[in-house]
C-alpha cells in the first residue's frame, strides 16, 4: 500500500512509460520528467535492477545527460542483501528511474526490501518515481508478472503478483500496442474490477498527478480500460483457459494531452488542432 | 442497404464467424447452421469466391455432410460475368455459405451482380447467410478490407469498403484474439460510430437474429464495441498513422451462449454454471 503523504497532495508523480522511450529521437518524456525533478538541479537516481545488462546504468547516465541531467546516481542491487546498504543512492534524489528488463527481477529483489520501502515514503514525500517497461508494470500494488498475449482475456492469462506499491488504482500493462496485451490487461481487471486498466504503447507516458488525474504524453496512445462498472464477469466460474465473460466495460484511447481523472473515473480529451480541410 | 422484408421479422440469420469452425473436432457452428436451415433437408449454397484454393468447395462438401447435410451446391463465381449464370445455384437454398479467402475477391467479383442482390432478397425473405473469415467480414454494409494489425487505433488504420449489406448494425472483424485487431476495429468505429464492432475469435460465430439480437456460438469470444456513446473522438484531426483519440467506448466480453440486443446495444450473460469449488 501506498506510503501516507504528510499533507494531502504532497505526494510525488508515478510515472508508468510503455518502453522506447529513449529510442525515439524528441525524447519528450525524459525530457519532461528531467524538468519534474528540478531541471539541471534534478539529482535521478537510476534503479537497473530489471535488468542483466551491465550497459544499462551507462546508457541512462548518456540518455539523462541528453536532457540535460548531470547528476545521476545508479541503485543497483542484484541481490537482496545489497539493498539496504545501496539506500544510500537514493537520498538525495528528487527523481528515481526504473529501467526495463524483467518486472519479476524488481519484485524479488526489491520486495520488502528498506529499497521498496524508501521509494515509497520518498513518492509520499514528493519525490517523482518514473519506470519504463518492466518497471513501469512494477510501480503499482497489483503487476503484470506474465501472460500471453491476444485480444480477448482468458481465465488465468494474467499472472498478477504484488509489485511496489506506489498506487493501488491502476494496473499497467506496456509495449501495449506492440505486443497485442488487450486480453490479458482485459482478464487482470476481471479478477477483480476496483483498478483501472493502463495499456500504455511504446513512447508513451502517463504522469499521474498528486491529485489521481494523469496526463498522456508521448507518441502512442494509452488504452483505459476501466472494468468500475462491470455488470457481469464470469471469471469465478469459468475454467482455466476459457475466454472470460465481462459485460460493461469502459474504454477510453488517450493521446499526448488528453487527461484522465482516476478518481472520479472520467476522461477529458487533449485540446484539439483544428480540423482538417 | 439491406433488401426490405415481407413481414417484420422474416429475415434470415445472419452469421458472421471468426475463422477456423471447420478446424475444431465438435463443430458446433456448422451443426447449429445446418439445424436452422433445416438439418437433413437443408440445402446449402456454398460460396467459395474467397478463395483461390480449388480444393475449397470439396472441402466444404465434406464439412457439410459430416453435419449431415447432403445437399450441397456451389456457387463458385470466378468472373463477374458468371454472377448472373451462377444465380440458379442459389434457387432453392436454404441456407448460403461463404468461405474465407480474401474478402476483397468477394466485394470486387460480386458487389453489384445478380448474386448480390439476390443474396440480399432471399435473406430478407428468411433465407440464412453463414460467413467465416472473409466470408464474415463480407456479410455487413462496411467492410474491413484490410488494416494493420495493433491494439491501439490509428487514423486510416483500416480501411472501409462496401460489404454485402445484408445489415449495417455492425462492423465485423474475424480472426480476432488471434490477429491482434482490436486498434483496427476501434479505428473503423471512430469513422462514424453508429456501427457496433464485432471482433470475432476463431471458431466464434454471432447468429443474428431477425429480431437483431445475436447469439454466440462456440469456443472463443465475441468482443463487441460499442462506439454509439462515444463522448469525443479526434478522428477528424488527427494526422494518418498517429494514435486516435476516443472516450467513452463501451465494450463487453461475451462467450457461449451469451446474447446481445443489437438494437438496445444491452449485452445479456451467458446462463451461469455453479461456482468452482
Amino acid at each position: 500500500m501506498p506510503s501516507p503523504e504528510l499533507t494531502p497532495g504532497s505526494r510525488g508523480y508515478i510515472i508508468p512509460i510503455g518502453g522506447a522511450e529513449d529510442k525515439v529521437s524528441a525524447k519528450a518524456i525524459l525530457k519532461r520528467f528531467a524538468h519534474l525533478c528540478g531541471g539541471t538541479d534534478a539529482v535521478i537516481a537510476v534503479v537497473p535492477t530489471a535488468s542483466v545488462d551491465p550497459e544499462t546504468p551507462d546508457r541512462y547516465r548518456r540518455v539523462f545527460a541528453e536532457v540535460g541531467v548531470r547528476n545521476v546516481k545508479v541503485l543497483d542491487v542484484q541481490r537482496r542483501e545489497d539493498a539496504t546498504a545501496a539506500t544510500t543512492a537514493l537520498l538525495d534524489a528528487t527523481g528515481v528511474f526504473l529501467t526495463g528488463g524483467a518486472q519479476l527481477r524488481l519484485s524479488t529483489l526489491l520486495g520488502g526490501t528498506d529499497v521498496a520501502r524508501l521509494l515509497r515514503r520518498m513518492n509520499a514525500l514528493g519525490v517523482h518515481v518514473a519506470g519504463t517497461s518492466a518497471g513501469a508494470a512494477f510501480l503499482s500494488e497489483h503487476m503484470i508478472a506474465f501472460g500471453k498475449e491476444g485480444g480477448s482475456p482468458l481465465a488465468g492469462q494474467a499472472t498478477l503478483v504484488p509489485g511496489l506499491g506506489l498506487t493501488n488504482r491502476v494496473i499497467v500493462d506496456q509495449h501495449f500496442r506492440q505486443r497485442d496485451r488487450m486480453g490479458r490487461l482485459l482478464s487482470s481487471l476481471a479478477y477483480n474490477p476496483f483498478a483501472i486498466g493502463l495499456g500504455l504503447d511504446e513512447d508513451t507516458a502517463a504522469f499521474i498527478g498528486p491529485d489521481n488525474k494523469l496526463e498522456v504524453v508521448g507518441s502512442g496512445a494509452i488504452t483505459v480500460v476501466d472494468a468500475g462498472g462491470l455488470e457481469h464477469s464470469s471469471m469465478a466460474t469459468v475454467d482455466e483457459g476459457k475466454p472470460v465473460e465481462m459485460i460493461g466495460v469502459r474504454l477510453h484511447v488517450l493521446v499526448e494531452g488528453s487527461r484522465f481523472d482516476l478518481h472520479a473515473r472520467r476522461a477529458f480529451p487533449a485540446p484539439e488542432p483544428r480540423p482538417h480541410g
